[in-house]
């Protein structure tokens, strides 16, 4: 087929006249987009620019990424409990393939409609790959979820199963054997992660601290512990059996070695989970809030006073967490 | 020096803490900004991507590179008659260069605070370079500036001198020769573009329709003329005499054949001034308006019924434009 030009991209993949949304004033074809948040509502912003070799494999399939380039920029709204409302989206592509948009665009869309999300504008050019979504939500003034409000004697959460989507890039890497079912289910969990939205909204007024998990556990509860001004001890076996679950275990994890398991739950990476705290007289609310949000919470570990982030063995020997955050130019 | 890691990156180039501003209820440090939108007002948002070799070129300043990623940003508010608010950033870097990033971050700050445009969060990470913001705006609901509005008899507008960023264009290219001085100002105007902030203000409730020139007057133009469902005819001479101002003239512009000055007006590319319309009753309003900006303007034609871009001949005689618009794919 002929090269695409740049408006007819546009019109042709991103362009959805029919679709109108509430909250949105004005979508795509001006030089701004005009948003008309409800009143009395804040606007939640937050935005990921991902590159290629760095935040995905160049073998991925194109309507996974846009789900996967949509996914971590709402989960960044979950974390501060915000509704979806209206995203951008600025992409530079080497060359404008029809059948790679489609597919691109189908994925996004998909993931879009699910959260009632509105793509509202953003700017295509040629160039290196790269996908930058600025994502637009709204809460209630004072009910974000903050990083800074973990206390001392709150109970550590996480959600899902931190450390699966690392399993698929080690095996990518070829230094894990997993057997194809359960490499087909990690590898989905690193290329379509779930944006825990429901979640976030169900935690606003119980949890008092939230940070969503995209570069490690450990990493990404720093930023809480830092922000809050205290630290945090979780259990290692609680931590562990995060990737030693009855189902995983059928699909063969029982063969990565437990420190293995530990060290990717903590510091995988691109899990796109929720690290929260909550009072831990909120244990129960907590546990229907993930109930009624249909996604599977495990408390970890609790928040301490003295500074930093410790592992705590069965046998009650605690030692300092040797694992870090993901720097991307490190 | 040593390796700047992700986090000292930001803390040390972009995290102003002592900076607050109004309508920004969270700024940089968590998952999400929390934007706090006056009562009543609309959201105006906008993102554009920058690559390397693309919209810039790898020997710019880095200072002038952080003015012009804001720049062509807050033209996109401009071109809509909303006041500038917040902004993200994305930011692909090869590597972490302490230089470079202070000098960013002087071009950016200054154009920034001279809006009052708060940097609210981002995202940075390693990748060929590209820069990615996302601005946001305020503006009374009814009154932004649309390109759809446009209407038979109006006049045509453009701000400054477009065609001066592609003169520096030429010379870099090789294909153009100009004295120092005139080298100086053309490259400035390419690498330092004024964003038409106040004009775009101060022509709410007077201009008809509106749209900022980022890929040449005749594209842009005729983003206006679709979306309004009219067409235009373009004053050749007046156009042509953008690039032959008198101070033009004393610094050597006189040596560039009329054809050519033409083209470059009308499809130079990267001028980030408006081209508008508005009602001929409005015509004192118009330039009231602009003295008001402290903004040059100029009558450059008529809106027609028509459909497509004409010029008109001193002699009278009208051909259709031969200019188009910038492709970023073409």
């Amino acid at each position: 087929m002929s090269q695409l030009g740049e408006f007819e991209l546009i019109e042709r993949f991103f362009h959805r006249s029919g679709k109108t949304a509430p909250g949105v004033a004005l979508g795509i074809g001006d030089d701004c987009a005009l948003l008309a948040p409800t009143a009395g509502q804040q606007l939640a912003v937050s935005s990921d620019m991902l590159v290629e070799g760095r935040h995905f494999l160049s073998t991925v399939a194109p309507e996974r990424l846009g789900h996967k380039a949509l996914a971590v920029n709402l989960s960044d709204l979950a974390a501060c409990g915000a509704r979806p409302l209206a995203f951008t989206l600025a992409l530079a592509l080497p060359r404008p393939d029809a059948a790679w948009l489609e597919g691109f665009a189908r994925g996004l869309f998909a993931l879009a409609d699910a959260h009632g999300c509105a793509l509202v504008g953003g700017d295509t050019t040629a160039g290196p790959l790269n996908l930058c979504i600025t994502v637009f939500g709204e809460v209630p003034p004072g009910q974000a979820l903050r990083r800074s409000g973990a206390r001392v004697g709150d109970e550590l959460w996480v959600s899902g199963t931190p450390g699966e989507a690392r399993l698929a890039l080690e095996v990518f890497r070829g230094t894990l054997s997993l057997p194809q079912a359960a490499f087909e289910r990690v590898r989905a969990r690193m290329e379509t992660p779930t944006p825990r939205v429901a979640l976030g909204l169900a935690l606003r007024g119980i949890a008092s601290a939230c940070a969503d998990v995209s570069d490690g556990l450990a990493g990404d509860l720093g930023h809480i512990l830092t922000a809050s001004g205290v630290g945090a001890c979780i259990d290692a076996a609680t931590a562990t059996s995060l990737l030693a679950k009855p189902d995983q275990l059928a699909l063969g994890y029982g063969e990565i070695p437990p420190e293995k398991r530990l060290e990717w739950v903590l510091a995988g990476g691109d899990d796109y989970e929720l690290v929260f705290t909550a009072p831990a007289a909120a244990h129960g609310a907590v546990l229907r809030a993930a109930q009624a949000a249909g996604t599977p919470v495990t408390c970890i570990g609790t928040i301490e006073a003295a500074p930093g982030l410790r592992l705590r063995a069965a046998d009650g020997h605690v030692r300092p967490c040797p694992y870090g955050g993901f720097d991307h130019f490190a």
